[in-house]
């Protein structure tokens, strides 16, 4: 692929000889025949050790790498260099068609170009739309609906009537549309028991959303469960039942989210982040890992923590908590020294 | 449905005319043939906006309600809904009888009723009993045994010799009766080695358990791994090998618990709690979410944090450490101040 | 099976009887036919009611169970009631040979002595060595490679390319090569969007290692993901693309290993710990469970926390946090009492 044809397609600015490239990679792992990236300064040294044929770099870096290599000057150097990586991505080829050793069930409508995998089951009336592909093993349940392009990695489940818009990917093993974890208590003369709440509600997710290996979303009690165009869900996550998330969300592995959190568009959310039932977190939030989410979070907030507050005030609190030893050595001596002068 | 009826089924008294209503649902998704549901005091203003035909609510709300609406009056709201609900689910239909496109191996038992979806693998000797379903690509291991009308999701899996009672509940990838993490430490010549420890035993569980998707309950070393009647867990819990769970716990999702925990009835746990090997917890106590239990927590506690302490200190304690900052720059003043007077 | 028999292959000296013992099992479960094992000082009045035959105890307390059982005396106990187990254990039969309910596409390897399933998927190129178990449902991406007397229960997943070495266990659901969490954050005029960056690279899997149910292994960006030989990790783990583990690490439940963290040899970590991605912890370290592991942790190392902090502080930080609701009543009385006189 030439230098030239690259910087088109991924907005760049060739700096040096339109050389051929085979393909794009790390800066360590490059041959003499592959295009690599410097994402910023700290790079650099890895940069100029690298064999990389050509570079693709932010400007502020262009002039200390001129080294003979061809560069491709870009502003946004993690954008640019996905984009150049998606023109060398290949989808493993599949077979097209459906398997005759798949099921489906009466009235389901498959659209062209749909693949259908061995051992694949669909549920009466649901609906696959054009070129999705359904790997070995996927179930989709009566009535679901899965949009165009879409990628159902194995074992991946949809129960019935949840809904996938376009260009979602799910990863293997990820669940959708279980119930809800809710229960009523019921005090009886045996103590208390806890009575099923049927889920009558569904889940949508929006287009371009991709959820990673073995997570789950929940179904809504009533109405549905949400997630917004663009979020991405890591692995392990937990989405529980009538949660709504934004429009390009972020949720790293294993996060959970409780029954009815909402979260707005561009939530930042480190892993093993739990968000209590109802929380809801503003525009642009970014909660750090391993934090615990109550009540409200403003938009553009940044917090940590369990529960979560301001993490400018987070870390230097977890400063204080490592000296809280001494602290509390110095805090009883304090207290026998004035003990008899004060109240303390 | 006539409300005459559903009083008499969900223990409430009917004020107002004896309408038809064709389904339940929340308050604000509601038209004017549904039934609806009041929990609280909170819920009035979105009551009184409701389109919402009759209403179940609570004895201290039903006068404030009064506005021509059929009101079902019932003590435990919660458990009436529920209850209500119940009546208008229906479980979507499904193929009666034993697809041919499942493997089921010698000596297998199925009992009357039984529905077994293509892609589900029997072991030997394994036993299922009335009326229970195992949908697409179930795996149950040899000598295994499923009670009465239990419900398992695609991709359950058993393995061998583990037990369900009945109305056992497993959603979709639940996993029954891998091995415990055991291992013995052999110290070699060449460092470190994790000797493999078989595991001999099994796993138990109770009628009327609901076990969420993508949770895991270990075998045994030796001897079972419990889940007691009427215990619900949600999704992507860990349940640990030779961890007893008594009657009717509420564990919700992420939770982890190490080897031989044990937990009381009625124990509820809130998601992302960390339960240590061998800790125990009385009957009823209540573990915050994302809390840390080690060691023995008495019957009718509630805890937080890690390690979990009482949660009364612990919310204290929180709100005391978001003030550490402050505290440590006055302590630092404090032992400048005193420092020639005093030992600080 | 005969104690003398067992002495030798345990490598532990047998005094008393040399009597035949039917199975190995735990000091209550055993009948008077079976071997049980005194691991520790704690175990002597649980030893002594037992009815076991046979016990393997430590040298220093051979003399105190001297009632006319036979023992076998061994230095490591657990290691020799661990090897002892294994003579006693039988892997349940199966079937041998191929499944002609599997599918096996073009080109794949299959050695001697394995076994395929029902409804297992192989794609084309991959190989599978010798004595290797595939049960049902497993999915083996075109190319992938398992090496011998592996075992890779229901549903796991492998994805094209992926490499496993010789007896390595993957139990059900666990996923190996899904699309690691990397995304290009697009700064465009509708607001930030998230560009998926291809996967390029793998992951390999040394051998002897085990993987819990329902864990995820992600394929690196460019180059692998590495798990060292000998590594054992507990069920519903995250490890994130890229992450290289060393030797014989232990990985316990819930565990999330994020981008390019690396774990020297040896490594030990409890449930639920966060590692940062790029986070590095050195040979031998040991995490405490729900930890939060950033920047560098050195070799040998003891830490817990979030963030994490060596453990010995950690033990009297959060005694000290428990008391800090009395210490700030102590301070507001001080700043007050002090008020005039200092800058407190």
């Amino acid at each position: 692929m030439k230098l030239s044809f690259i910087a088109t397609k991924i907005g760049a600015e060739l700096k040096g000889e339109d050389l051929e490239v085979s393909s794009l990679t790390s800066l360590d792992q490059a041959t003499e025949e592959d295009l690599s990236f410097v994402e910023s300064r700290q790079y650099l040294p890895q940069a100029r050790a690298s064999k990389a044929r050509a570079l693709i770099v932010p400007p502020e870096l262009a002039q200390e790498l001129e080294d003979g290599r061809s560069l491709l000057i870009a502003p946004q150097v993690r954008v640019a260099w996905a984009k150049a990586a998606a023109l060398f991505w290949k989808e493993p080829p599949r077979p097209s068609g459906i398997s005759p050793l798949a099921v489906i069930e009466e009235g389901v409508q498959l659209e062209p170009g749909v693949t259908v995998y061995p051992f694949v089951y669909i549920g009466r009336q649901a609906r696959i739309g054009k070129n999705s592909v359904l790997y070995p093993g996927v179930f989709v349940g009566e009535g679901a609906q899965i949009g165009q392009n879409c990628r159902l990695y194995p074992y991946v489940v949809l129960y019935p009537g949840v809904r996938l818009g376009d260009h979602v990917t799910l990863h293997a093993g990820a669940v959708v549309g279980a119930d809800g974890f809710g229960y009523a208590q019921e005090i009886g003369p045996q103590g208390l028991k806890h009575l099923k709440i049927p889920h009558f509600g569904t889940v949508e997710i929006g287009p371009e959303v991709e959820i990673g290996a073995n997570s789950c979303v929940d179904r809504g009690t009533f109405g549905a469960t949400k997630i917004g165009p663009g979020t991405k869900i890591d692995n392990l996550a937990q989405i529980g039942h009538n949660v709504e998330i934004g429009e390009a969300a972020i949720i790293v592995a294993q996060c959970g989210l409780g029954g009815h959190a909402r979260l707005g568009p561009w939530v930042m959310m480190g892993g093993q982040v739990g968000v209590a039932p109802g929380a809801e977190i503003g525009a642009r939030a970014q909660i750090a890992a391993k934090s615990g989410v109550t009540g409200k979070i403003p938009p553009e907030a940044e917090v940590a923590g369990i529960p979560a507050i301001p993490i400018r005030i987070w870390r230097k609190a977890v400063v204080a908590f490592a000296k809280l030893p001494d602290m509390v050595k110095d805090w009883q001596k304090l207290k026998k020294l004035w003990g008899g002068k004060s109240e303390l």
